[in-house]
């Protein structure tokens, strides 16, 4: 089929498969609403808030429904949860669709627009089950949250398999010098588990082969 | 109304925005398929790629549907081309809806998975019309794509008043550790153009206010 430059097998090359337009929906597990009807209507404390990312990612596992990693987006003062993300790389088809990801846009989604830092607005808050990879690192500043609390290390998602990117060294100050606030090993051990949990079940390292 | 923990008040309280479950469908334009209409079947070399990524940039601004960046996903043996995407920031209301995010998890949409460096699927190109910001830079890795070819530098985009995030100082090294191979400044001067002629049109530099 090569060459047949003007014939109209190279209009079926040239549409085969067609140029996509639009993205699928991406969509949290159906287990999602019966943990959220389980929680209360405020989470006062960082290990309140940490708690629920640990538990997204746990369940996350328990359901197969996507790679170990929870996250959840709250007003800072009040304690309200606002939105909450799993990692679905596998099922969306999707390498970007990170749990911190999914929850920073759908905090946008529930709040009306993509500045979480828009005038009107009470201050945010990402609380991840997992230290955020190089890109949840770059996509946190764009999300307009104005704190971050990390529960697992990055080196305990290293230690299990999973690669965290080429992040810059010195990225709590990277953020802190834009003004987000960082708070790291918060339940620490307790989001380790889910990590190892999902090691010892031998899913998938999502890392692309040969490009790591 | 604070307080009334056992009452009908609180279950509003709690429900009241509903937390979201999924995101809307991240969409092209509607100018889309018309571009892609005029393109030929195959880009043999990287100008003829970053022309496509310019193009789309341009016409992004000249529609008012989103931010000055263009990206395409190509076979980078053949020229085939996989996948576009532009910004849609603003108009999808998701801050992570940057051109090469789009361009990627099309591509991925159009190739069946998560994964771009999967066996039997040749070796692809991302083709940004201007360098990644911190997130698209940590998004990359991810991806599976062998490949990443820039028009305008990251201090082109700040020169009119774009954040490109706290990426690594040697990002380029980081990706090329990794099997990526980066071509900078093809077509530069014509990306920039379009940066410019966005600064020129007063249109929104989508930073969080205080967050910068």
């Amino acid at each position: 089929m090569r060459g047949a430059a003007a014939s109209p097998t190279s209009c079926a090359m040239r549409a085969r498969p067609p140029i996509p337009l639009a993205l699928p929906s991406l969509r949290l597990p159906r287990w999602v609403p019966g943990l959220l009807r389980r929680q209360p209507a405020r989470f006062p404390g960082r290990e309140a808030r940490m708690r629920l990312a640990i538990a997204l990612a746990a369940e996350n596992v328990a359901h197969a429904s996507g790679g170990p990693f929870g996250a959840a987006v709250f007003e800072r003062a009040s304690g309200r949860l606002v939105a909450v993300g799993v990692n679905r790389v596998e099922p969306a088809g999707q390498s970007h669709a990170h749990a911190e990801m999914l929850a920073l846009a759908l905090a946008q989604r529930a709040l009306g627009g993509w500045n979480l830092a828009a005038p009107g607005l009470p201050a945010l808050e990402l609380v991840s089950s997992s230290e955020p990879c190089a890109m949840c690192f770059g996509a946190i500043p764009w999300s307009g949250v104005a704190a971050l609390v990390c529960g697992a290390r990055a080196a305990d998602a290293e230690a299990v398999g999973f690669d965290e990117g080429p992040k810059p060294a010195r990225w709590v100050a990277a953020l802190e010098a834009r003004g987000i606030a960082v708070a790291r090993d918060v339940l620490r051990a307790e989001a380790r588990a889910v990590l190892a949990a999902y090691a010892a079940a031998h899913r998938t390292i999502y890392v692309p082969a040969g490009r790591k």
